[in-house]
């Protein structure tokens, strides 16, 4: 079983993640966390060109060349095979955010996005995707740590700019999980910790074990 | 104008770029020489990472991609510009090359490739291609600097597996040529530099004064 985790930056998913792999090993089941850009030794060297000086001047469509190779080599060297052997895997970041980073965000069209989506999973799609949705706001102050809404005052014209994309970003995750409903859940991640995990738990548990007896076979498209 | 050769190793490509490149500059015309993989600082940066060791265990997809996101760098940032003013534009490998050695060679099914060549040269497509044809077996044998065919006597068994590939990659080009006889011209490489060079100028040079006349527009598909 493939789970994805998505949403904007301070929306608490690599705590989420950690609380899942813990609730879903008590129960017995090979859990694999891994998480994007990077995952596998490829995807990790690719990262490194990424945030090197060298790609001060890549362009959009050639950085998004560079996220779908990294993202298939991740699919094919980490994530296949261990939804092969069985194993629950829970990634932070997929597919989506390059949709939401990329295209919703990064100008780049809906037609280059999907067809690198297709060739960088290869039939490899999430059986459940969970959008960890926040008011922008307060997932930028999470984010950057503060311990008030507003401490700082009034944002000024920078943030109010660094605001409105997240809440762009914010609203290309709610369209993704409004055109395919089957695979994406849309969860309320401004309440307490406790109460977020459980309502994960108990999207993710029934599907886990259903899952497991019906083992599914993974294929290419 | 934009011209690509291709063809197997040992075909003369190179010596045939730098005489074709002299002649056009004769004529007046501005000429771009460069070369696949690599021709842009981005490019480069990638063709450090497909040489270094830690793309050994790359698979042969993500392999395509890290061409495809090179080839794209060097369309944005050096092919189409110099088109955009004028130049002709002389490349040493393009996007036949990856369609033979990923696709016939590299057995990469043939739509992974056409989805990756479309996304990587956006529309910046050769005005003609010069495959420089040769058998296989002279063109190894001249790669490797061998004064005389034959000059090591009889092939052993990995230098005919080698010399099959080549004979498959020959054909793979071959087939492109049939295919796309408009774009596409077949040149006996087999004989002296000078004859090869006049046929080339012959089908360049119209071409290139023609289409100074025109001044297409050089744009996105």
């Amino acid at each position: 079983m493939f789970v994805t985790f998505e949403g904007g930056e301070g929306a608490g998913k690599s705590t989420q993640i950690r609380r899942l792999a813990e609730a879903l090993k008590a129960r017995g089941l090979e859990v694999l966390v891994t998480r994007e850009p990077g995952g596998s030794p490829g995807a990790e060297a690719l990262r490194h060109v990424l945030l090197s000086g060298a790609a001060e001047d890549f362009g959009v469509r050639m950085e998004a060349l560079l996220f779908a190779a990294a993202r298939n080599d991740h699919v094919e060297t980490v994530i296949r095979p261990a939804l092969e052997r069985g194993a629950v895997v829970l990634c932070d970041r997929f597919m989506d955010s390059s949709r939401v980073y990329q295209g919703v965000t990064g100008n780049l069209e809906s037609e280059f996005i999907d067809t690198l989506e297709r060739v960088a999973v290869d039939g490899v799609v999430p059986d459940l995707t969970l959008i960890l949705d926040l008011p922008a706001e307060r997932g930028l102050e999470r984010a950057r740590g503060r311990a008030e809404p507003g401490a700082n005052g009034a944002p000024d014209r920078f943030e109010k700019e660094e605001l409105e994309t997240h809440e762009k970003r914010r609203q290309g995750f709610l369209d993704i999980a409004a055109a395919d409903p089957k695979r994406c859940r849309v969860v309320d991640a401004g309440r307490p910790v406790e109460a977020i995990a459980a309502e994960i738990l108990a999207l993710v548990e029934p599907l886990a074990l259903d899952l497991r007896r019906t083992e599914r076979p993974v294929t290419a498209e």
